[in-house]
């Protein structure tokens, strides 16, 4: 791609380093900050800066948080024995959206993935053994995505708290809410079947 | 979508403006920067304020520059008499990578389209009509993309110059190379039989 403006190469190849977003696309996302007034883009690239100089992570489950604590971790409506275990703050947004969990969430940032050169050592899980060790926690859900690398961590953090006692648990995996069954895969209906509930339970939500 | 940090809800309010871009890909994109060293996200946001203040538009065919004459318009060896009318710096980009143009552009920063509310007045075509009164110009290629609007456009614009004995054109229409005749819709494919040029002509490229 040849730029009559150098100023407007180097935006589109900034842009371009972000994921999913290709050269074309970049260009596109850059024209369009041009024809909006001054201000719009400013207030783009100032909020991108401020995000990244002033972001903070809750010193007690690593959610982004403009606090010391997050507003999940300090309140004290919490139940605060029962920890999930998730992989980042878009599976803690996507929980709380359900409403339907009211202890605290424990944020791993990543999941281990060889593949990627991530190892358990790039991963928040010592403090969270620390949680573990310390008698705060009884119940520990793992919500990771379902997936090898999920699971590969899932295992991981069992292996380090197994000699503890407290209980563990993953959530569901199943025929997802209006899917339609001939097109699920054998492993999720497999599964759906052995890990079956009673039909007055499921009359519930 | 409820955020826990402020900061974070901004930078995604400010990232979903841009279009194409969810709620949803904006926050992919945003704790990706999270992720990335400072110094990358502060490179973004520092690109994105530059290109918007300080990007100057060629004083003559009103493509994006960094001086006060493009590159293009600046260059002796360009055929100063023949224009070709585009949309946008995008298409200047795409027909300047063909290599066979050798005249200057004529930008008019987008396309007449009352239901956007965009009429003549917004774009740059009294500059132009200027190029061809004063009789520089002896022929205008019309290249914008064959939909209503730009057809629209085009027939604007042809209006105001038929009066002046200056050449005019219109980019080749007909089926692309690579595709399949039966696919063609029936314009275009009814239109490349009538323009239906010479079989020794289509040797040559």
């Amino acid at each position: 791609m040849e730029f009559s403006s150098k100023l407007l190469e180097k935006a589109v190849n900034e842009m371009a380093q972000l994921p999913g977003i290709g050269k074309r696309t970049a260009l596109r996302l850059v024209l369009h900050l041009l024809r909006q007034p001054k201000e719009q883009a400013l207030l783009l690239s100032e909020a991108l800066k401020t995000v990244r100089e002033e972001i903070n992570f809750c010193k007690s489950c690593h959610n982004i948080s403009d606090k010391t604590l997050c507003e999940i971790c300090d309140n004290p409506m919490r139940n605060k024995s029962l920890i999930c275990i998730v992989e980042d703050i878009r599976d803690v947004m996507a929980i709380e959206s359900t409403g339907s969990f009211k202890g605290l969430y424990h944020v791993l940032g990543g999941k281990i993935s060889p593949m990627d050169g991530i190892g358990p050592q790039d991963l928040n899980i010592t403090t969270l053994i620390d949680k573990v060790k310390d008698g705060t926690v009884t119940e520990l859900i793992f919500a990771m995505s379902p997936t090898m690398e999920g699971d590969t961590t899932n295992f991981y953090i069992y292996r380090q708290i197994q000699d503890y006692n407290i209980k563990t648990s993953t959530i569901a995996r199943g025929i997802a809410a209006g899917n339609e069954l001939e097109y699920a895969d054998e492993i999720t209906l497999g599964r759906s079947i052995i890990d079956r509930i009673p039909f007055e339970a499921s009359l519930k939500s």
